[in-house]
C-alpha cells in the first residue's frame, strides 16, 4: 500500500544515504570553485515578482511559483476576477534560476564586489513543471559565474574551474561541447535567412542530432527554400561530426567545419579558446560542435554543454551573457557563467573517500549505566571516532546488519559490568 | 543615496566574507552531530498547505506565506470573495519551522528508519513577521532529533552533542537552563490554580526575570487569588536564583529550589540527567531554572534553553514533545530534539583555523599570456593553494589591500616574461 503521507507532488525528500551523498557532491564543489579563486554568496530563496518577471528568465518565467501576499481582502478578490489573472494577488515568488537573482545581487552590491567578481551559487530553485521522471518542482542549481571580465580569461577559467570540479567527483568522460552564439548567427547570415527567420532556425538546428539535416531544412524549406539549401548544404557535411559529438577544439578542427569568410573575429576566438585550454584534467575533452545551440536567448557569445556518457541529457552548460547582467542597473556588464546539472551529476558521483572516519557502536544492555555510556561515547569521539548508541534489539542480527549499511565499522557490546572504554572488546562490522 | 534595488523586504543577501562565516558555522554544525551518531535528512522547504495548517505550529502556522494554485480562474476568485479568505487559493506553503516537516518526513519514511531515529536537518524557514532588527522573513534553523527513545538517553545525547558543537564552533560561557513542564504543571498544582489558569499562569511566570515577583503575582492574583499566594511565598525564594541564571543542576540545586513533595518522577528524573551529564566540554555551565517554560506548547517533559551572554535572547532550546511527531501516523511517538538558533549563534562564531590554506592572488599585466597565465594557476592549485587571477588594477595599493581583506596572503606579477610558477616572485600581502 502506498503511504498515504508524501511530500508535495514534484519534491523529494533525502534520507541519510542520499543526504550525506548531495552534501558530498556540494562540499567538493564548493572546495574546488574556492580553490580557484571563486567566492560563494547566497540571496534569499525568495525574490519580488517584479524581478522575477522582468524578461531575464525567457520561458521559466512561466513557472514560477507566486506568493500570496499577506492579508488580501474582498477588494483583492474582485480586482483578480476582474483582471482575469492572480497577479496582483502575489508580491513575491520562488526563484526559477539563480541568474535573476545574480543580477539582482550584483545591483545590489556592486560597490562592495570587486571589479571583476566571481560568484559561487548553490542552492534550490523551483519551476511549477509537470512532475515526470527527472523532473522536479524543487531542485539544486550549483552557478559560477564571472562578471566584469570582457576577456575570454573569463571562458577559460569558468571551463578549467569546472573541469577540476568534475574530475573531483570522480566523473571520467566528460565531454565539453564548445561554439559561439556568433557562429551560429555567422552560419544564418552565410545562408541567407532573412534575420526574422534566424530564431526559429535555431530551434531546428538545435533539433539536428534528432532529426537530421532532412528534418532540419524540411523545417525550414517553406518559408525560406533558397536558405534552407544552402543550409542543407553545409549540415551534410557537418551531421557526421556532430552525431560523433564534436571535433576537437583545435584550429584545424574548427575551421574543417566552417564554410570560409564565416565571421572572423569569432572564430579566431575560438580557436584562442581552444589553444589556451591546457589546464584541464584527465579525463575531461573538449569538442567543437557548430550546431551547439542552448535554449535561453540571453547568450551573446561562446557557448558549452557537458556531456557524460551517463547521462542522456546535458549534465551542466553555460556560456557569456554580456548585458543581461547589468539590466537591473541600467548599463552593460560583461559576465558569463557556467552551471553545473547537480541533480544529474549526484547520480553519477564516486563516494569513495567520502565519510572514511572509523564509525563506532555501542550496543547497550537493559542494565547500562547512562554517565559510563555516555563518557565513553565522548572519549571515543574525542579520538576521532563518529559514535551511536543503540539499546540491543532483539534481532540483533538485523540491528548490526542496518549498522553496517549505515557505515559503522565497529561495535561493542555495553552492559552495567563495562566501566571504560578500555574495556569495550570491539569487533568489526562486515 | 540608498540603492534602488534590494532583497525582499526582511530578507538578506550574504556577500562572501558572510557566506563563508556561515558555511564555515554550517559545517562543523554538520561534523559534530555527525560523529555524535545523528544523520542529516532533507525534506523540500515547500510543504502542503494542510499540512502546515494541522495545529502543529503553534502561533507560527499564521505567519506561513503561502503559494498560489497555479491555474486559478474567476470561479475561484468569486470563492475567495464569498469566504472573505484567501485559503482556497492555495495548496502549498513555504514551512516555517522544521518540526512539522519532520513529523510529515517520519509518517512518510518510517519504516525506512532505524527504530530510534537521530535526525540532523538544516536549512532556511520562512516566516511572515514584521521586519525589525534581528528578526528575519527567512533564516537558517539546525535541529537535532531524537524520534522513538523514551528514555532520558535521548536528553542526554541532545545536551551532549549540542554542547560539543557550541564548544567547536569556540563559543564560551554558553549557559544550558533545563526545567521540566511536569515540575511546572506540579508548582501550579501545589498553588491550586485550576486547570483552566494553567496556561496564562505559565505565561506570567516566564516573564519572572523581567517583571519580578510583584508582576507576576499581581497578573494572576485577580482570578486566582488563593493560588497566587502560595505561588507569592515560593517565587519569592526563587526570583534571586533565577535572576542569577538558576542553581547547579545537582540533587542539591534541583531540590533547593522545590516545595517538598512536588512530582517526585520528575524531580527524580532531573537528578538523574543531571548526574548522567558527564561529558560536556569546557565552557558549557547545566543549570536548573524552575521558572523556565518555553514558548511551544507541544512539550511533555525536559525543557531547556542555551543563553549566551554576548546574546540578549536565548541562542538555541529544545525538549522532549512526545506525541507530536507521531500525529501523521495516528499514533504516539517519543520524541525530543534541540534546535540550534543559527542566526544569533554565527555571528558569536570563531573563525580561526577557518579558510587556513595558502591563497596566491596572480596579478597579471596587459601582455599576459592566457595559456601560460592557466597553467600556472593550475600549477599552485595541484600543490594546495586558493589561486585568484587579477588584471593589474590602475590603483595597486588599493587592490592588494583588498586581496588582502579577502583573505589572500601572497601574489606575484604575471608578465609576458613569466613562463613558469618557478619564476615567480611570490610577496607576502599585509
Amino acid at each position: 500500500m502506498a503511504s498515504p503521507v508524501n511530500p508535495p507532488r514534484g519534491m523529494r525528500d533525502f534520507l541519510p544515504a542520499d543526504k550525506a551523498r548531495r552534501e558530498h557532491a556540494l562540499s567538493v564543489i564548493r572546495r574546488v570553485y574556492t580553490q580557484h579563486g571563486f567566492d560563494e554568496v547566497e540571496t534569499p530563496m525568495v525574490e519580488d515578482s517584479a524581478r522575477l518577471h522582468s524578461g531575464l528568465g525567457g520561458d521559466n518565467e512561466k513557472l514560477a511559483f507566486g506568493i500570496l501576499r499577506r492579508g488580501l481582502g474582498d477588494a483583492d478578490f474582485a480586482k483578480a476576477a476582474e483582471e482575469g489573472s492572480a497577479e496582483s494577488l502575489t508580491d513575491l515568488g520562488l526563484r526559477f534560476d539563480l541568474t535573476v537573482p545574480l543580477a539582482r545581487f550584483y545591483a545590489t552590491h556592486r560597490a562592495e564586489l570587486p571589479g571583476v567578481f566571481r560568484s559561487i551559487q548553490v542552492g534550490p530553485v523551483w519551476r511549477a513543471e509537470r512532475p515526470q521522471k527527472g523532473r522536479y518542482r524543487q531542485f539544486v542549481q550549483a552557478d559560477i559565474d564571472i562578471i566584469g571580465e570582457p576577456s575570454q580569461l573569463a571562458e577559460i577559467e569558468l571551463i578549467t574551474a569546472t573541469s577540476a570540479t568534475l574530475a573531483e567527483l570522480g566523473l571520467r568522460d566528460c565531454v565539453i561541447r564548445i561554439n559561439d552564439r556568433r557562429i551560429l548567427f555567422g552560419l544564418l547570415e552565410h545562408c541567407g535567412f532573412p534575420a526574422d527567420l534566424h530564431d526559429s532556425a535555431l530551434i531546428s538546428i538545435d533539433k539536428l542530432d534528432k532529426i537530421g539535416t532532412a528534418g532540419v531544412v524540411a523545417e525550414l524549406a517553406e518559408r525560406s527554400p533558397a536558405a534552407a539549401a544552402v543550409l542543407e548544404s553545409i549540415l551534410i557535411t557537418i551531421e557526421p561530426h556532430v552525431v560523433a559529438g564534436g571535433v576537437p577544439l583545435s584550429e584545424q578542427g574548427i575551421r574543417s567545419l566552417l564554410p570560409a569568410g564565416m565571421d572572423p573575429v569569432a572564430v579566431d576566438e575560438l580557436v584562442a579558446l581552444g589553444a589556451a585550454l591546457v589546464a584541464l584534467p584527465d579525463g575531461v575533452e573538449l569538442r567543437f560542435d557548430p550546431t551547439l545551440v542552448r535554449g535561453m536567448g540571453y547568450y551573446t557569445g561562446t557557448i558549452f554543454e557537458i556531456a557524460h556518457p551517463e547521462s542522456g541529457s546535458s549534465v551542466g552548460g553555460g556560456g557569456r551573457y554580456d548585458g543581461m547582467i547589468g539590466r537591473f542597473l541600467g548599463q552593460d556588464v560583461p559576465a558569463a557563467g557556467f552551471s553545473i546539472g547537480f541533480e544529474r551529476i549526484v547520480d553519477l558521483v564516486d563516494l569513495t573517500g567520502g565519510g572514511a572516519a572509523d564509525a563506532v557502536a555501542l550496543v547497550y544492555d537493559r542494565d547500562f549505566v547512562p554517565a559510563t555510556l555516555v563518557s565513553m561515547k565522548a572519549e571515543l569521539i574525542a579520538a576521532g571516532s563518529r559514535v551511536r548508541v543503540e539499546k540491543r534489539a532483539k534481532n540483533l542480527k538485523l540491528q548490526l546488519e542496518r549498522l553496517a549499511e549505515a557505515g559503522f565499522t565497529r561495535f561493542a557490546f555495553v552492559s552495567a559490568a563495562t566501566s571504560s572504554v578500555s574495556a569495550l572488546e570491539l569487533k568489526p562490522l562486515t
